[in-house]
């Protein structure tokens, strides 16, 4: 990972490409994980879209969002069969030529006889001219990033490995710090406090997150405090904990 | 749900707010139980989008889905807390006035003395004019349904009730049929003649998902057919098993 300055902002989006996604037959679960990652080595999320398994839906998501963030990670849609097209439409999107890359031969020859890389299986060898190949220790067919997109399989076991090799190319900015707290009083009490104190720090987002605990209780609600300036989360927690503690007080709650 | 011609095509999209899902502190959980429930009452979801809690981002997203979709669904930002703008973003985007409902207020009465209602309170009450408002068994406040956008709570819970609630308000199409194969061979094998049949069903969309099973045995392939056709979908799905039983005949696979 390359060093950045502190003050420095990456920011990235997620194009999940799938229609086994929207048709709830598979339960996606690398938006979280790539999420968590990101966050993880200080490169902040902004915007998620999962479209179908179309190419003009891809091309259109593909340029809406590599144009807008430092970086785009698509999951999905680079195996072999007929409905996996992401390859075709990320060459699409960045006008460039596709076709089979000797590179990626090589790395399936790795893993098949030669007679069996028939038309299908070099099919995960279209790789768009000028990318680079991103490679994973679980299945042969690699991903690859172009520009600023980096294609990585929908196979979360897949997709994480390739991802963890492709962060290491990455710039990254200041990691976002948070601070969780468990409030112990009703959101309505304490919105009014919590608002002041994210009004006071410019730098500080606070959000406020109730659930529903299933093992009694009814709803917790968790306040979390997020900036990339550890004075200013420090300061912003604090201000919270007393507005906390003081409303607690007045309303006679332990 | 009303009655609808067997042809017919009702499409959705959702939106997902909130700043909690793209830091991964909060793992979605609705995306994939929202597209289970369209799926079963014949609603086609083609669109996922999640945005930050930036009142901008929101409706940019709501207004580029809504035009596109017979509806929109969106999930968070509807409590009392200063980063609860969904309301009057989606307000914005639509073009209307919001305000204090009192629908929404004696909804809230029925669960807390009137001077426990206090201005954070209120603006859970706050509703586009013109809604109409999307009661939950679990918690007091409303979402809401204007035109064609249906606002929801982010809470998993209180979200499956409210989405409940307004479905049996909503038009709804043909159901999505579909018939789940167990391929026993490599994608690579059967790939070229999967293509074949996906070719020759212009109404059956066919799926190959690979998935890696922890439990031992490496990657196993699931073929999925997906048609509003029952007809067409049995002619494609005998197919696809006869082009299998072939292939193993063939490579001598049991």
């Amino acid at each position: 990972m390359s060093e950045t300055a502190t003050a420095k902002t990456v920011t990235a989006a997620i194009l999940v490409i799938g229609d086994e996604i929207l048709s709830g037959r598979t339960k996606d679960q690398n938006i979280g994980f790539i999420a968590d990652y990101l966050t993880g080595v200080g490169i902040d999320l902004k915007e998620v879209r999962i479209v179908p398994d179309i190419e003009e839906e891809i091309v259109n998501a593909v340029n809406a969002l590599r144009r807008r963030y430092t970086y785009l990670f698509t999951t999905g849609g680079i195996g072999p069969t007929h409905d996996d097209i992401t390859a075709d439409s990320v060459a699409k999107a960045m006008g460039v030529s596709i076709g089979v890359d000797e590179r990626a031969v090589e790395l399936l020859l790795t893993r098949l006889k030669r007679e069996d890389l028939n038309e299908a299986r070099l099919r995960m060898c279209r790789i768009p001219a000028g990318a680079d190949l991103v490679t994973n220790p679980i299945s042969a067919a690699p991903g690859f990033k172009i520009g600023n997109v980096i294609v990585m399989a929908g196979v979360p076991r897949i997709m994480q490995a390739m991802l963890a090799n492709v962060v290491e190319t990455l710039e990254t900015g200041a990691k976002m710090l948070s601070e969780t707290l468990e409030a112990g009083l009703p959101e309505g009490a304490y919105a009014k406090g919590l608002e002041e104190v994210d009004k006071k720090y410019g730098d500080v987002s606070i959000g406020s997150y109730p659930h529903f605990n299933t093992s009694g209780g009814g709803f917790k609600n968790q306040i979390v405090l997020r900036s990339k300036d550890p004075a200013s989360l420090a300061a912003a927690t604090a201000d919270v904990v007393k507005m906390l503690a003081d409303l607690k007080a007045q309303l006679g709650v332990s």
